[in-house]
């Protein structure tokens, strides 16, 4: 290995140097003080667990994206998380017995074995919340709208997008459509492209009713404003009771969402099937212009604490806070001091430092007087006149 | 896997639950801050890096320590970072090209293969920090005060003793002793566990000469209050300049943080040898009596930035902070409201607890009535009297 390859980072492992540690760990302290005005309870799970314990329930996508390592104790498999929300769901079903709903956030690296795309990190920050033992459209409501809490606080919020949708209508559909196993897991691969001359073509060539190629066929083209939700009541009111649930459950939670938030722009999508292992009902994730993937999502997932004993309703969002931090207009302005002290015993002037640290300022001792001190700009030096230690402007 | 065992964490690895994560993320920021007004600045290193990188210079028992993957992407070897020091140290030389004294502190997970010791943790939360650039007394005087004013901080500092050893003595003797690879291996093992009699044996069997045999046989004697010192001056004066230079600076040291913590007890072992691959100067180490590790360690390491390409001086200290949390005895009271609110669209309502939130109040929303919410206890709640939003005790 050459000099210049030992200090290459792998490819989509990022560091965060200064200043910009400082201002994801301002910005780790802003969300977690939101969340927990909420009532939202901070939750370390650990960095490596079990992998069945990591990967119950939540589908092959997360499995492959986690890396394994071998137990040095046991001899069995771990994995290193590359999501934390079914680890707060094993916390929620075994740890801790509360009955009615919990809340939990958490602010913790996440490591995935490939990025999501080319330009993802593999390395996460990942920042969220989980509320458990409530299932409806109040706890949805309140999980949205602390996401859109999240991006205000973190001001990303110029031009916001909000993308909906409800795994339970594509669940309702194929439920009676009797596909084949294999018609299913071609059909759903070309609804996540939303391939429509392929969709065509596939339906045509199947073997399927006249009403199910009709309903499979228009599946795809529902995404838009909200008179989205009327176009999929009047082509799905026959097929089943399950559909016209979700959509009035999409209806009522973009209701209360519009109600607090009136500038945001809604969006439907009732193809999305991002998770459809893994979640439940309504899918959700924000959008900015000046970034292609979602900036933060989430969605309903009642059945995950299922394979931990108890399965109670859940929903949730997650973000990267390395990219939230990036997309952020804050411009934190840190107005105080620096101050230069040079290396002393003199007692008053150790009292004097350590006055002026406990104030919140910032003093570096001078170790070298040859060298430039470069990595700090100064504004202030400490300095002996007439016998007391006082502040000097630079 | 039975239900019970897949909520089981692995031997060794451990989750911080409510409310002692927010206990952790409060001393979190208590150290962060305290680190930032002394002129550390913030890094945060990534979970992975190449195994040539992690590993360079610092010896077989962090290899051992390290668990290794795979990159999918190119098939090199990876580690997940068991210490976060030669990270930084690569990020001193490559990263960053500060010429002067420069200063860093860190507070990431890192993980361990094997716990230090059967009690120890696999996932300990690595706080400390660095100073890079500066040899000499007032670098390691400075980073050793940082690490007391840690221990102040987590108000940890009961009876708190501080251990302080120098590499270069026996690197000293060693160096005129002319032992064979297999003495010196064996010495070395028997020194490390301070076997008096397996020494004495040791040395009675050797063809080593009866100079060197008294020096290597009081070597591990001495240790103790500052009077060793003088001991060590005594007995090693006509054994290496170097090993003078090394009793010197202890002293120099020693006078400058008794002078600046008078009630720190000071011990020395001139034989202490942790990361005798890795440190080059001084190792310090802090105890308290409840705790049979040490809480908080470091020392001198000028080397480690070498394989780099920028071998500069650097010394530093790290601690685990959920072992600095579980000895603290400061008790967190926060005395704030916690206010149930009912779900509703009503903007006073929303006005009112939106506020509350900004004010650091926590607010929860009462999303089941029929279920008592036990996961907080509420002093507050939020009530519409004649029109308007009252708070109301509970």
């Amino acid at each position: 290995m050459t000099l210049a390859e030992r200090w290459l980072l792998p490819d989509g492992v990022k560091e965060v140097l200064p200043p910009q540690a400082q201002q994801v760990e301002s910005a780790r302290r802003r969300l977690l003080n939101l969340y927990d005005s909420w009532g939202y309870e901070l939750v370390m799970t650990p960095l490596v667990e079990h992998l069945d314990s990591l990967l119950v329930g939540v589908g092959r996508d997360l499995e492959l994206n986690t890396f394994k390592v071998t137990d040095q104790l046991t001899g069995r498999m771990l994995g290193v998380r590359a999501d934390i929300t079914q680890q707060v769901a094993r916390i929620d079903a075994n740890r801790l017995s509360y009955q009615g709903p919990v809340r939990f956030c958490y602010c913790s690296t996440v490591l995935h074995t490939l990025p999501a795309n080319p330009l993802a990190s593999r390395n996460p920050l990942q920042v969220g919340a989980e509320l458990f033992g409530h299932s409806g459209v109040a706890s949805d409501a309140e999980i949205i709208s602390l996401m859109v809490e999240t991006l205000n606080a973190m001001q990303v919020n110029h031009e916001l997008s909000l993308d909906l949708g409800h795994v339970g209508i594509y669940r309702g559909l194929i439920g009676g459509a009797a596909l084949s196993a294999d018609q299913e897991a071609e059909y759903f691969e070309l609804l996540q492209r939303k391939d429509l001359p392929e969709i065509a073509y596939f339906l045509e060539q199947s073997d399927l009713t006249d009403a199910v190629k009709r309903y499979l066929a228009v599946l795809p083209t529902l995404h838009g404003g909200r008179e989205v939700l009327q176009q999929a009541r009047d082509c799905f009111a026959d097929v089943d009771d399950s559909i016209i649930e979700a959509l009035d459950y999409l209806d009522a939670l973009a209701a209360q969402i519009s109600a607090r938030y009136p500038q945001l722009d809604l969006y439907f999508d009732l193809s999305e099937l991002r998770g459809y292992n893994y979640h439940t009902g309504v899918v959700f994730a924000a959008y900015v212009p000046a970034f292609g993937q979602a900036v933060a999502k989430g969605g309903r997932y009642d059945e995950v604490g299922r394979d931990f004993g108890r399965a109670r309703p859940a929903t949730g969002f997650s973000a990267d806070l390395k990219t939230l931090v990036e997309l952020s207009v804050a411009n934190e302005n840190l107005a105080r001091k620096t101050v230069l002290v040079p290396v002393t015993d003199d007692s008053a002037a150790l009292d004097a430092v350590a006055e002026l640290r406990a104030q919140g300022e910032r003093v570096v001792q001078l170790l070298d007087e040859a060298v430039v001190e470069d990595a700090q700009s100064f504004t202030h030096q400490l300095v002996q006149q007439d016998g007391a230690w006082v502040l000097e402007s630079l």
